[in-house]
């Protein structure tokens, strides 16, 4: 069975986050988002550079932000990056994004990024080190 | 048959909102459906500062960008903003993210807003003002 | 006796660009003057794209803002970018940032940027082109 | 002697905080030195929220930045703030932005603050909580 491959960061929240209903602002959860990514990618050795260096640049196709509560000043964002498998040339990451040691969900994400070479085509096989990389972490 | 209800906007694009591809950050992209909406609100009484001194604010729930293309230094980039009839108590907006004069679709957006009053109570029923907007714009 | 070289842009706020209180959050300063200096670069032949391709980059190695008012949700903001003369080898430029149409000026910025070789080398004496186009713009 | 208070906090560097020549935009600087301040606030007991609670806003009115070197990705960004003594009405604090563990100062900042009353009125005598916290830091 596969493993779920995750990983959790934290940021704090400044005061330039915040909208003038005293809450983070919607636009800085692509932040929340970006900050998560990386870490997971440092983590399991999978960041946007390193892939770069291999020949492959990583762009974000698509994303999605659900937002179910809020985010205020002085909460500790707790982001929580998960690997979801997916057979096709993409990374598919998701994220739960919530004030810590406050037990509710502020909004869950999703980004698709696919595979470009140099010439910035599309790849519509997987990379062999993306395949590799998911056999080892038995995440398909 | 409904009017499509729609507005067009134009900002240019500064070296700060660059990544190291050289082609505009994704994350920005939030920021011009914001400058799409604003100006959409402006142009058909539906600001959300209007809004609010009616007693509603209007937190968006959920937004999604597809990334088709890139955005260059140098472009100007064109926002066209749509208003998406729903018979739910939402707002929903699409947006068409374009290099002006380019013919190539950047992004395509959309953001869903719903109405709190001020308990940040979520209404299931459109307020009053909201119903006659639409009865007023033809977008049912 | 030596023209003033100044150009005028306008950028409108929009709601994320306000902090708790309900004003422009002062990091968003630095836009303006981004906005405003690329607007003064383009109006004036010294656009940091043009002088990157003749082999410079105009890093900023000084940045000072002076904040004297607020701005607000429904303003539109005004930048007045205007050279000032120095016989180094920088180029700096002054901001004014104000509200349209209301009379206060809401801050004063100013930046200063140095030449950098393509190996990133410090010039301490401005390149040709800057020279010939100070004399062409009587900006000595 | 008055001891220096100073407090010194780390934020990652993401992908989308570097500009075309791949360092870091220098707009986001603000947004290091807006993290030390908070960073320092909490732990010295001097954060804008529990001033704003005494009754008080404490708006920036005045910054600088010196950029010296770059930062890069994969930079760990240092930030040590340090609180400037001084008699006027005004909070001052400097800021040392650097790479972790590479010995070069990227940047130095500096931030003032003046007091506001809930009118907004300016505050030329500092507010007593104020006088008590430079007391009781040894910071004059």
């Amino acid at each position: 069975m596969p493993v779920e491959l995750s990983t959790t960061c934290e940021v704090p929240i400044t005061f330039g986050d915040l909208d003038p209903m005293g809450i983070v602002w919607h636009g800085n959860y692509v932040k929340f988002m970006e900050r998560g990514r990386e870490h997971f990618g440092r983590a399991h050795e999978l960041d946007a550079m390193s892939i770069y260096a291999m020949g492959w640049s990583t762009p974000i196709v698509r994303s999605v932000l659900e937002h179910k509560a809020m985010l205020e000043y002085g909460d500790i964002v707790e982001i929580i990056t998960t690997f979801v498998p997916s057979p096709a040339a993409k990374v598919v990451l998701r994220y739960r994004i919530q004030a810590k040691g406050k037990g509710i969900v502020a909004a869950i994400g999703e980004t698709t990024q696919v595979f470009l070479d140099r010439e910035r085509r599309l790849q519509l096989i997987a990379p062999a080190f993306f395949q590799e990389w998911k056999q080892r972490h038995g995440a398909h």
